[in-house]
């Protein structure tokens, strides 16, 4: 399979994937470490939290049912203090943001609203039971699904499982791949930079194709672990042996360079059975063999083209070897709104994306708390100050990925 | 400025702008390091590349002049190999992608195309001069501009400048920033998980504010240096003494927690003049100081209200300080297309965006080589193969920030 004569359609990319074994090994993660990992099973809330009221403003944890009226402060939670305390008639606590309101109290009277001389309070108007209170559950109930299995963790979500007191994951382990660049022209960085200068000019090229390669796999594939990255010359058979050697350690193995059907390339002379050539531009001698449910690609050496190769033929293979429905999303798009966004407020309000005709079209999420545990919400909206109208264009700041996977070989 | 009874609307940050220094500080950086940076310069090709007619595909490089017709091969040249070397009447070079063309070669026989017996080809068409080569200056001329001042060098800025010879720019020093994550109720990991679960449940918290944080600015502000990250407790004297130290060394500091009116609030009580409280929702008491032409920054201690207030008040600051012009962008946004692209293919193209009404419209850029060098280019779009159309939206990868922050405070 030397030559490109005919390139296969991206859609042969399918048949391809059928051969793919997904990975099976399920590991346990500390959550602060699991971004990028893909969730092995649902998530799911192993109790309430909070656990019991919580402050959601600074002030006076009171019995709302004695508001408006005058009470003696008998003592003051802070967040994070936890403390066996209860208020009892005519008493109230001083409580600040997130800490849990002692026994008896079921308000929060902000710090500002009540008038105090002493240890004593005055409050004017009457309070309602969890008015400035966040209760049992209101973060998360026990039972909620917070993040759903084959989802990607991202930093949104290990923020909002830490907060509500999930500390580990069970996800997959990630498949991990071995970039190897290759080409007897390439000089490596760091070296002094007018020498690299004299030496492009010269024919020589500084290798960054799997730097770029590199860039992509962190940013848009964190699912995939980056387990050796070498450059090599185009020596035939030490290439042979290094993928050989490779394939006993890792899941896949990206080789750069060396792709075309020259008589200095390569990659065909390895001999693998698979996909040799798409119909793609740039990027035509995109190559990509299974060996044994193990998968070698094979890149342009030329920096977008081997993207391209990447985005188009790697990233699906990986995403079924890791099990992924979900791909994580980073960046800023403009969205186009479900609902009216109401408020005088400059906002940032959280929100389910979904594709439909080439809009990122996003509904905002009806939360009153401060956290994200939401497995719909896939982003936050930037709202601007006055609020914003239903079919209006907003910036949201995307977790998920807002590609149409599904029309991927389309 | 304790309480946060009149909050500022978001446009009062343009006052504050005026009081902030610009870094001046110019460095010299090898473009392999230098993406983040920001530009100093416009940074201009010092020279044509190539330099010389440069082989765009593997085959035979001749004088068209004497095509079709029969040709010796008297050498091969592969890429990255500099020689001395010249096509004499009748003569051909085997010359691979990349490679420089010798003296009096200017076209390149596809390999297949051309018939090869023993040390003979036979050419069976006409070929043009360039066709299959890369001619001086193709994909820079000198004296062109690669990226301009006050962008900020992406990835693909670094692979283009490589690509072309230009292995080191003048960049603006990075404003370094500390982030000061501060409360009593902080714990912070790595610890065991099922021991910070217990701790969560007793009231206790997860540090994950100041992480969110500093995601956002590795992704989204790359021009900023962290410099100093750190778990605090609540003790006003030692934050004010860190806060004070920190000065001295980094030109802005983060503070989160303790943005409130509370008792154990702390930032009102470090006592610098500034902005304190946004119409903004969640955030609020974020709170900004000038310090001597330095920055100190408040924000809440919930992950969500401290991002908001990063985007909405460090991030304008920030990129003032830092002298960008052009942010960066990374992700996967739907664009409108402005022109049609035709071809069988699956498609990359490079292409300027442009934020109108809330749509990204991106216009194709025509290169026809591999590389990047185009300061307008913004991004790179997915094409379907068979093409799309002007209106069509298409899926594009963007390196510049796609926002309009012209009317970031609107």
């Amino acid at each position: 399979m030397r030559y490109l004569e005919r390139p296969s359609p991206l859609s042969k990319i399918t048949d391809l994937l059928s051969q793919i074994r997904p990975i099976e090994d399920v590991l346990t993660i500390p959550t602060w470490d699991a971004a990028g990992f893909v969730a092995a099973r649902d998530v799911v809330m192993p109790h309430d939290y909070p656990p019991r009221p919580r402050a959601a403003y600074d002030g006076y944890a009171v019995n709302s049912a004695e508001t408006p009226g005058e009470f003696v402060v008998v003592g003051s939670i802070l967040v994070g203090q936890y403390r066996e305390a209860r208020v009892g008639r005519g008493e109230a606590y001083y409580v600040t943001v997130g800490a849990f309101l002692p026994e008896g109290a079921d308000a929060v009277v902000p710090e500002e609203a009540a008038r105090r001389e002493g240890d004593r309070i005055s409050v004017s108007r009457k309070y309602n039971a969890y008015d400035n209170v966040d209760p049992p559950g209101a973060y998360a109930p026990k039972g909620a699904v917070l993040v759903k299995k084959g989802q990607v963790l991202t930093v949104f979500d290990v923020v909002a499982l830490l907060d509500v007191g999930v500390t580990k994951v069970r996800a997959y382990r990630r498949p991990k791949i071995a970039i190897f660049s290759t080409g007897d022209e390439l000089i490596k960085p760091p070296i002094d930079p007018d020498e690299a200068a004299e030496l492009v000019l010269r024919g020589k090229v500084i290798e960054s194709t799997g730097s770029l390669v590199e860039w992509y796999i962190r940013n848009y594939m964190p699912y995939v672990e980056i387990a050796d990255r070498r450059v090599m010359g185009d020596d035939n058979e030490a290439l042979k042996k290094a993928v050989e050697e490779a394939l006993q350690k890792v899941d896949a193995v990206i080789v750069t360079g060396g792709a075309g059907p020259s008589e200095i390339d390569h990659f065909y002379k390895l001999g693998f059975a698979g996909i040799r050539g798409f119909r793609m531009k740039p990027g035509r001698p995109t190559s990509v063999a299974v060996v044994n449910g193990k998968v070698v690609f094979g890149l342009s050496g030329y920096p977008i083209s081997a993207l391209h190769g990447t985005i188009r033929i790697v990233e699906p293979v990986m995403r079924k070897m890791a099990n992924v429905v979900a791909g994580p999303g980073n960046g800023w798009v403009y969205a186009t709104l479900a609902a009216d966004v109401t408020g005088e407020l400059a906002q940032f309000v959280r929100a389910k994306a979904e594709y439909k005709d080439g809009e990122i079209v996003a509904t905002p999420l009806r939360t009153k708390h401060h956290s994200f545990t939401d497995p719909d919400a896939s982003g936050v909206l930037l709202i601007p100050p006055g609020g914003a109208k239903r079919g209006d264009k907003v910036l949201m700041l995307l977790y998920r990925d807002p590609r149409d996977m599904g029309r991927w070989f389309a």
